[in-house]
């Protein structure tokens, strides 16, 4: 097991009903700005069971953050939290609109030129603004982490960025809100948890027992609910162990003491920032591709991933793994995900080119968890993912 | 899953050689109470690399804390504390000493007639003076956990306390230490954290799909490195998931939106305190007996954890959760550990009359999951466990 630190300060407030604790948690003297997305919102009354739980705050909303958080849009809110003397942030909303504030809050502190620079020179924010979360979409795993992404239109560029500073003080989530999510976006949530415990997993052993039990357990629980989840969103046993799912790949936890790799996510980014395709979607396009690629430094956590998992016996380790490796695109597959570029875009020709330039640009020379995967290889699986 | 509310502020410092990692820790100003135990740690070198670390810093000692922290010699800290207007506590030792300091955390901004009320008035602790600890003894979990039970030997007592504001501010988790333990805290550690686990899952089914699965993973896990520790107590790779998993067995995680029982520990603390067995053994000497006793109520999850974490596939429900029992028992054997109190004293007769009739007077009319077990139950129960 590698050294690690590990602290989360975030406060999950979690069950049934649970949107009016708002009310204990943000400051009586704060003045907030309330940040949403699309209006989905107040559709379903999570609107309305927020307004009431801030009516003895003074509130300022700003709606409309896009999937996928943009800068340009980012900057507008930036103008009102100077303009009107915000004091705290509230997202009401998904991974996009959670990362968008997460931004927010260290713009808001932030003394540089520009705040772009964030994200290009990999500042990380010791203090942002405090701000809080009511989820409304389990996905990413932001509402309990420190990290964030934003994409900038105009660039075609899609970058991290995080720090210390960046945790939400608190998280409500009520997985009553799942019963309206259409199917689109909870297969998604299932891709990207998924995905998310990939990256923390699928390396080498090195001996971290604990960490990969819980690994497995959040891969075995999804693959549980998952059809659950799609037949009936109200199911509230399906629901709630979904969302939970949901926080926990990516609360810090299962990456403490291991080797990660994220390099489907770098990939993914790109075919976001290039085509708009659904993050959790990029996911599942790159994933198959770079198991089989990698398959030979994988393959160990490959077999002990389709053992314990997906209760695969038979054969040797090769085969095991890569029997790991079709269940892990047929169940993509079942959740109604595509997992070539093709089903996406007929405009795929010289993406794999564009990518591996873009990384080259970025000097990202050697990503992975072996930092051995240079944009010439970064091409080839891309390739193998048309 | 039932509604759960889960915050753990405490940043953990894990891995080899950390323990001067403690120099960025405290703050530079702060006047130190360092707290520890019998001394061990100066046999062991941990000692040296504390004094080391803290060398820029003022430091004021207490050792000789006891196994199962002692009421009367707190005190004569807490004296200290005041005396030499301390700012800072460390505890360097095991969960004994690490109790002892969340007590005189609570007690020294405490400002009622006498701390004791702390114990025997629930008092909940929401701002404690801040410390951190040393961690030289993985076992009870109190390192990442906000509780403390605390021990007054002239009234044979042994009460718990908490509050929000008695998590540790720091802990740092060398697991080299566990190289100089001796075989029996080892064996103790091993079931303490294992028993831990089991509170906290053995009651019935509540659809926590993934609360359950994180706890049988930490029960594998301890399965799976015991022999390992207790063969070479200087095998990294054993002892470093061996001590994750201590902490994970009680930092709160497991218990969250899951009902939990606590019974074992309510019975064994008064072994406890009327024949100072270790704690961890009278947990091996109350939980076979208590599973037995509450088998109906019970025996779901301990089917499911003979399924899954003994691999028991035979039998129907009852066969299952009654081998699991069996298996439970004979896993503390193999530590080393007996599981009756016969083993351990022949002045048993008349136990159970008088710890029910000590819970009548503390009027713990309904413990366990269910509320159910009053003091005529636990009386059959500890008799069963002669």
């Amino acid at each position: 097991m590698n050294n690690f630190e590990f602290i989360n300060p975030t406060k999950i407030i979690f069950g049934k009903d649970t949107i009016g604790k708002l009310e204990n948690e943000i400051p009586k003297d704060a003045k907030v700005l309330l940040l949403y997305g699309g209006g989905s919102i107040k559709k379903n009354g999570i609107y309305d069971q927020v307004k009431t739980a801030l009516s003895n705050v003074e509130v300022i909303e700003f709606g409309g953050i896009p999937a996928n958080p943009e800068y340009a849009k980012l900057l507008e809110a930036l103008h009102i939290i100077k303009e009107e003397n915000i004091t705290y942030l509230l997202a009401v909303g998904g991974g996009s609109v959670i990362d968008g504030t997460k931004f927010l809050s260290a713009a808001a502190y932030y003394d540089g030129d520009t705040p772009w620079d964030i994200l290009t020179q990999n500042i990380r924010t010791e203090k942002g603004m405090p701000f809080g979360t009511v989820l409304t979409l389990p996905a990413t795993g932001s509402e309990m982490n420190s990290g964030s992404v934003i994409t900038r239109v105009e660039t075609k560029e899609k970058l991290a960025m995080g720090g210390p500073g960046l945790f939400p003080q608190f998280s409500i989530l009520d997985p009553q809100v799942i019963s309206s999510i259409p199917q689109r976006q909870l297969a998604n949530g299932l891709t990207d948890a998924f995905t998310h415990v990939l990256e923390q997993y699928m390396t080498y052993p090195i001996g971290a027992l604990l960490q990969d039990r819980f690994a497995e357990s959040i891969l075995q629980t999804l693959i549980e609910v998952a059809p659950k989840v799609l037949k009936d969103p109200t199911d509230y046993k399906a629901a709630s162990n979904f969302m939970w799912c949901c926080t926990m790949a990516l609360n810090g936890l299962i990456q403490k003491g291991v080797p990660t790799d994220w390099a489907v996510h770098a990939m993914g980014h790109e075919l976001t920032a290039l085509f708009g395709i659904d993050h959790a979607r990029t996911l599942a396009i790159i994933a198959p591709s770079h198991y089989k690629y990698n398959f030979e430094t994988k393959k160990e956590k490959l077999a002990q991933y389709a053992e314990r998992v997906w209760g695969i016996t038979e054969g040797n380790i090769n085969d095991k793994a890569y029997a790991a490796i079709d269940k892990t695109e047929a169940f993509f597959h079942d959740l109604g995900i595509d997992t070539k570029l093709s089903d996406y875009t007929k405009d795929y020709e010289g993406t794999a080119e564009e990518i591996s330039k873009r990384f080259n640009e970025r000097q990202w020379m050697g990503l992975g968890e072996h930092q051995t995967l240079t944009p010439d290889r970064v091409e080839k699986i891309v390739k193998m993912a048309y």
